[in-house]
């Protein structure tokens, strides 16, 4: 079957692969729409080391092809979803309650790391009773490929940052995730939210899902500026969506003693992060850190499916372009570039 | 001064009472604006017992006349609301997270409980530093005095309903608290909101704050409705915003295992509220039951007074009626018949 | 091989059934050590309904005799405990932190109920890998089935109580279940335990197990002696361990406003559970009220056997009587009748 | 009145300085028994910046002198102990669960910061209700001293380590409040408790306080010690009581993803405090890092109180020397050089 793949090191193309076959627990997947991650655009770059001939990208969704003997809940048609996230739900942290990192710190990703991706005309699905969800009816393909990471990592990211009723929020970047982590305070009870951004495209969205003031750090210096409209009190969360120790460092500034910086940007660079000294307080002034990898599993498909069938968010504002699969090599060259204003290119399987 | 107390069980009207004057930590409030409320009903009906000559009412908003010689934070001109609970915020209770209880069970309730109540024309408020909150400039008196107990209470029901992000949610009976819980079920994340609710403008109303579906116990068995409607599951969470047996136990019989019932209803009938044996999982399902009294204090009003400021609820919508406070009398009779599709109605001081 | 079955309602006795075989992801045990529970005594007296032919027991220590083709952490040979409760990792309510439930209300309880139990000569083990853990070394059999049931009950009721540390608890009823709780009490940083028992024996072991006062119901009203003990304050929380509608209620009251009521026990008669209006604070004074069922699960076990192995714990002071398997229905009888001061009878089936 | 100050940067000494009168709710305690903390050393040293003429010290019990007008709970005569954090219980972060911030981070602390401290004849204690504590008849003035400080911080960051029952816990540094972060770690229900430490003195009573090993970091890596007997899982929680950047660093590692690392320690240098980006899971790991200044206030100090009385701890091992009040610029001096295997200096007043 064909597959997009990373060949090697800073090398992509498409290539020739054998059709899984599902194990016991396991279900092959048809898929019908994708959207490219900029994560695939660090994995070619090195992010996570050294890959050959691994198939690319992990946001899908699709129809059930085939299903192991195990398998309860889904059978071959089926409209379903997938997690970017598929963790090992017997596994210690799933007991523990951090399914995504099971088996390991992040072990719950296994999509275009530990195992082939999604952008191939099958895929490979682990535990299917638990990692996937039927889509209802009212929700079309292109919307649900949203909750498989962009609406669950962004709203994770709000979740974890503990945002009380009315209270105040700064999301650092408004990249998908970052737009979503807006809506996502929105969601939580927010009442003032601060969207840092410097792009026209994205400053304009995340009016639309929820920021009432839009923070330019081409203007304006970020800490400064949430820290006057604050009234010098900063804010109660501050989310870090981006991945920079720049932008972590800030959060770390302008969250109040007593509140919550919630990181979801994955830092790829650098021995150590930032964490400014007296900013945080000298290790006193309870100011928690939580971090987070995109949850998975059936029960969050179900719940944010069913956010989307109630209409309460439409996530489809940020696709930008649209691609066939055939071409999902200039989809991801896109998302390299970050020409055009792309916010998320959307590739139809079919 | 003049007051509207309760005379005796049973009798209401207006007395002359002596001017109150503030200690050192308190204030004292001229009104503007004040909301009767249906426990003031049950007040004079004998809910609390006897009481004689006290002033009646506990939501309220106003101008700052005097403040005692340890007050810091507020001078007299400030426009202002203050929370219908008012509690001790050095005591045990609130040192635990419990500000409501301080001193005992629902101590932070003083107003028309244990001192003279609101609707007169000057009102004593305690630890007025802690209990106060100033009005911002975009917010009309109307507006905040919703803060004091409408908003509070019902977005509280919601807080205590520990709901997931995207979950079910039922909310029993749609007058104010219940209509507040509405919206506070949205502003958590809910995904679905059922309203049970009997009376055509309040389930009018209840769309309007986000609720999903309406269901009128009139029509079928409310328990029946939700099990269906959600496949046999139940929802994460059930608010019960009437203080009545019977629904009480709806909401233990309409939430699923492991999920939660938010109390915010005053039950004040019977020795026993039911609790269902089976439906309660014989003790076992880790279905939490968990209740509530108006949180006040100063933090709490600034958030709710923030989230009217950037528009993001509209409690207005709930003033039915107005009266001067010269006719408070007739606003209290209205909300002791609940004639004429009352929800709330506004008294004006001025 | 050789088991011994509820026959049908108010009979039981040995009976020859087929030996287990394992799917993918099971294993079969071959029990060593294993302790009777009041609860199979409800069982075959109607608890949970008719059965036929349906082996007893849930509390088991053993030998691994075969795995399936999916199982990665366990082989024959292997010497393990199995939890009481063997949830389905992948279902929705393990999903949302409530693995007990999986499937439906109190679903993780399968021995015994929906499928045989471990007075066998054999044991078919569901979701091996997430349902087995290895026994140190330093730790006995005997000792190591206490985990799987008493120990995680026990100290279910006090993680659930959310005892501050210093804080004061009351735990009514001192069976197995209620031992382990004052235990699970101490570990949880309480610092005035009453246990509320009325056996010699049990309020001896109560002592032992960190109790430092106990109230003998026979004396006196467990209420008012809690109550006085306290200067009117009540508890921070009181664990309910025994599943009777007068100790819930007495739980109720004397936990004091902002607290918790922990549920351990079993409900089993009665429409209704009785919930006093009056002392429930009329649904606003924030006791919250919690309930489960014994956690199981691979990590859960591991980590009381580590208590186990650091010797922060010693269960068997609650063995009273041993049987060899061949005896097990003395065993039971002794249970049913709880003659001879019994607490656990062990069976050994070696 | 006598105290001893610090002079200016650098400097101590006796000072003579005039008695402090309460305000309405304010009290005059004279002090009983004291003890020296190593913060006031820094202090001197010019941690907080400069000071003139401050009265030094923090952790102090004593009999109250008088009280303020507005006092109810607490008389001439009473003996009483006072948390070394006098929060202002009125202030948003109070109200928002944060008292040691009020006012402003690390707000709580005001003794021998913002205002005098302890060691003199007389010592003004503010909102006094809320901030003392009777002591119990059974509880010396010695072991009492200990909660204000010593107990509430190591208990504190035990208790912020979310520590599972049965979980493994590192605890870095064994001073005093390393010391009782270790006996905290064992009253959460920890398991394994691994203490860091090299000095000889201080690894026999964290023995004593429940770590179940000792890792002496001159002799081997801490990380890749506790990395290795937890078979590279590495530990549920992890403690910084030492306030340094390698040692913080080394809590990071040694977590589990899905763990907490809790600090304590007082992070005085250097303008970030190293946090180790793979590590710490790319920020993706679920590794909460959470902090915390000691917890004062009446409730606090009575349950750490209760503890004592009913002796679950005994924090007076950790008395090493004792000195009078006039010499307790030699017990300074003990704290600054660290001689004598010096734990905790004890001034008594008397």
């Amino acid at each position: 079957m064909k597959a997009f793949v990373m060949e090697e090191l800073g090398s992509v193309g498409f290539a020739d692969k054998p059709e899984p076959s599902p194990g016991p627990t396991d279900a092959i997947l048809r898929p019908t729409k994708g959207l490219v991650c900029t994560s695939d655009v660090h994995t070619v770059h090195g992010a996570i080391g050294e890959r050959e001939n691994l198939t690319l990208g992990h946001e899908v969704v699709g129809v059930v092809e085939a299903v192991g003997s195990e398998v309860d809940h889904f059978d071959a048609g089926d409209r379903v979803a997938v997690g970017a996230i598929t963790p090992d739900w017997g596994s210690d942290a799933a007991q523990d309650g951090h399914p995504s990192q099971s088996g390991q710190a992040l072990g719950g990703w296994k999509f275009a790391n530990v195992k082939d991706g999604i952008f191939a005309e099958l895929v490979h699905v682990n535990e299917a009773d638990a990692n996937l969800a039927h889509i209802p009816d009212g929700v079309t393909d292109e919307e649900a490929a949203y909750v498989t990471d962009m609406m669950s990592t962004g709203f994770m990211a709000a979740e974890n940052a503990d945002i009380p009723m009315g209270g105040t929020v700064a999301v650092f970047a408004q990249g998908p995730v970052g737009l979503m982590a807006t809506k996502g305070a929105a969601l939580q009870g927010a009442a003032t939210i601060f969207a840092v951004e410097t792009v026209p495209e994205r400053q304009e969205l995340a009016r639309e899902y929820g920021a009432d003031e839009v923070i330019d750090f081409d203007d304006v210096d970020p800490v400064e500026a949430i820290m006057e409209r604050t009234d010098g009190d900063g804010v109660d969360a501050a989310i870090e969506a981006l991945g920079n120790s720049v932008s972590f460092e800030q959060c770390v500034a302008v969250t109040k003693a007593g509140g919550t910086i919630s990181n979801a940007g994955y830092h790829g660079e650098g021995e150590y992060v930032n964490l400014p000294r007296e900013e945080w307080g000298v290790g006193m002034a309870e100011k928690t850190i939580a971090t987070g990898l995109c949850p998975g599993g059936r029960l969050r498909l179900r719940r944010l499916l069913r956010l989307l069938d109630e209409g309460r968010v439409d996530p489809t504002k940020m696709t930008t372009h649209e691609f066939p699969f055939d071409e999902v090599d200039e989809a991801f060259r896109l998302m390299e570039t970050k020409e055009d204003g792309v916010i998320k290119p959307l590739v139809n399987f079919e």
